[in-house]
């Protein structure tokens, strides 16, 4: 079988290393010529919106899926003629636009922070009263690692804004005092059998998520498949889907859901008996899905910017290297490690190793 | 980092699947248009011989290794002039000729069952007259996967024999009454230090290897740590070698070696803490080793001629397919699934689901 995705960063990369031991071949389309992915696939060199390229892509391909979800709708909507898309284009039109997601948690009934749609500086300033400060306004698409949105406090934050943000479509949110951030990584398969795997404990600096930690019995666990399978169900939806929610007074406010495989979930290559990748690639391959179980005690910590010394890293008992290859840049996201042990407290220890190399 | 690979079967595309995450590139040689390595890779498609090959490939990289043993020794030491090459040409001398291999073993004190050097039908007869029947004729190089070698059981079987394996060196070997075959996976890196995999018990079927299932505090791991140890240090060894052993009257006689990564220890990509193919790749690359401990219970099964359907092999929990993307042919390794379970007694049910799709 022959899976085209659309962008060939670390996460088709990913699913690559885990699609090829199921016989599976790749096409990656991406307009970088320094694609990660490439090195292990068919590269495609061309715009997400080049018809010519898309039409070749769809001829060659069994299946098309995503690596990330800003992909232009009239894209899958081209795409979705000629070949199955996976997820869907209307789970993609909800997921890439922070107002059709925010709107589509109320109708659910899945708490979220108040929001309004901002379409202008009155707009804005009328949002701001009704909701009050501090507010975090955001770009409706696009928004990705923390940028396009700024945290507006005070009513200098509020002034001009609108135009500082692109004067772009926008969404205000309230700001939620929350005691943690938390992830479920969901797999929805064609036949509408849903998996999860275990709540993640996440911690984000600058809006970049730096550690994840797999949890164990969460309280909220349960809470978090109920309304996560709501949004799967709602979306008739076919592969990973990940969702970030807040923790709030001992309950959860939904913040975003990722229609793909998702930083959050890196640590189910080594942690999880089947993983986030292999299992998305199940799915959208009409495949039965594999266990979402915990193999030990998990964390995963992202390189950011550069990747340490590999001989370092791999130096560290129970620590795995995923380096995406990519060129190191400041800010960017160029590898990660899993670190998988046995019991909690030796994962803690192992950790704390691999964090000194990143802070070394 | 880049490496070159002599041989783009199989294991190359296991090496490639376990060193992207380290951050390595690949290359391979292969005469073969459909070399199953190349997805994961730049296919350099040329014959072993082929100096102007050889010399791009040693250009390209910054070190080669093999994935087979029968490489031509003048390929070797041509590419040895120009990039560092592991393992040696003297260990791939070694081990691609089983009459140096025996004498190897004998030098170093390691019980092998007995042998003769053959090339002719009188040195066969003046042989069998010394050793006894039953015994086995096997050619010195190039024999694998049972071809290459012949049982001799009776006078009948010995007349002509020599002209029949095609009047080419070969070794006779006398029959060991064995209660069992064992597998001792070794690596070694370049600084000399050595960690071994737990004792693998083989099951072959026609010379070809069906099922290993890796064992727990096997009494006789020391003895075959101790064995293959005198081998490593011997050959100033760098990599992964393979270790096969008879299991006779409660100790080992060893069978043979191979320079590379080996079928008997294809388990260890879930199995163990650090794969081989990980292992050989951190150990030809100057990388600390990694842990060679067992992750539950292990076990790993053939699929020969063909592969299953995928979905049935997926569906079996604790099942891990690889496939290797080769055209299906009978008698042709093609693939493998590795069971990984928590305990034994489930490892023993779930082996057993797949030996149904196997056999079904």
């Amino acid at each position: 079988m022959k899976i085209g995705v659309i962008g060939g960063g670390q996460l088709g990369r990913m699913l690559a290393l885990a699609g090829t031991p199921l016989g599976m071949s790749f096409a990656f389309l991406d307009p970088a010529p320094d694609a990660c992915a490439a090195a292990l696939g068919e590269h495609l060199l061309g715009d997400y919106s080049d018809q010519a390229h898309l039409r070749q892509l769809a001829d060659d391909v069994d299946l098309v899926t995503f690596e990330f979800e800003s992909v232009p709708a009239e894209t899958v909507a081209f795409l979705s003629q000629f070949v199955p898309v996976y997820p869907s284009a209307e789970a993609l039109r909800i997921a890439r636009d922070r107002w059709f997601e925010k709107s589509m948690f109320k109708d659910l009934g899945i708490p979220t922070p108040e929001f309004a749609d901002i379409q202008s500086q009155a707009d804005l300033d009328a949002a701001v009263a009704a909701i009050g400060l501090p507010a975090v306004l955001k770009t409706r698409t696009l928004g990705y690692d923390g940028k396009g949105q700024k945290v507006l406090r005070t009513a200098a934050d509020v002034e001009g804004t609108f135009a500082e943000l692109g004067s772009v479509a926008c969404l205000l949110e309230g700001f939620v005092p929350f005691t943690g951030e938390v992830s479920l990584i969901a797999v929805r398969a064609r036949d509408g059998e849903t998996r999860f795997y275990p709540l993640v404990h996440n911690t984000h600096d600058n809006g970049i998520l730096r550690i994840s930690i797999a949890s164990t019995d969460h309280p909220l666990q349960a809470l978090a498949e109920d309304y996560a399978g709501r949004v799967l169900k709602q979306l008739d939806y076919v592969g990973v889907l990940a969702f970030e929610f807040f923790e709030v007074d001992g309950g959860l406010k939904a913040n975003e859901i990722a229609p793909r495989v998702h930083n959050s979930g890196h640590w189910t290559t080594e942690g999880a008996e089947c993983s986030q990748f292999e299992n998305h690639l199940r799915a959208v391959a009409g495949l039965p899905l594999g266990s979402t179980a915990k193999v030990g005690e998990s964390a995963m910590l992202n390189f950011i910017g550069e990747v340490p010394a590999v001989a370092k890293v791999v130096a560290v008992d129970d620590c795995h290297l995923h380096h995406y290859g990519k060129a190191f840049k400041a800010g960017r996201k160029v590898g990660h490690a899993t670190v998988r042990s046995a019991d909690r407290e030796t994962l803690d220890r192992q950790v704390k190793l691999v964090e000194a190399l990143i802070n070394g």
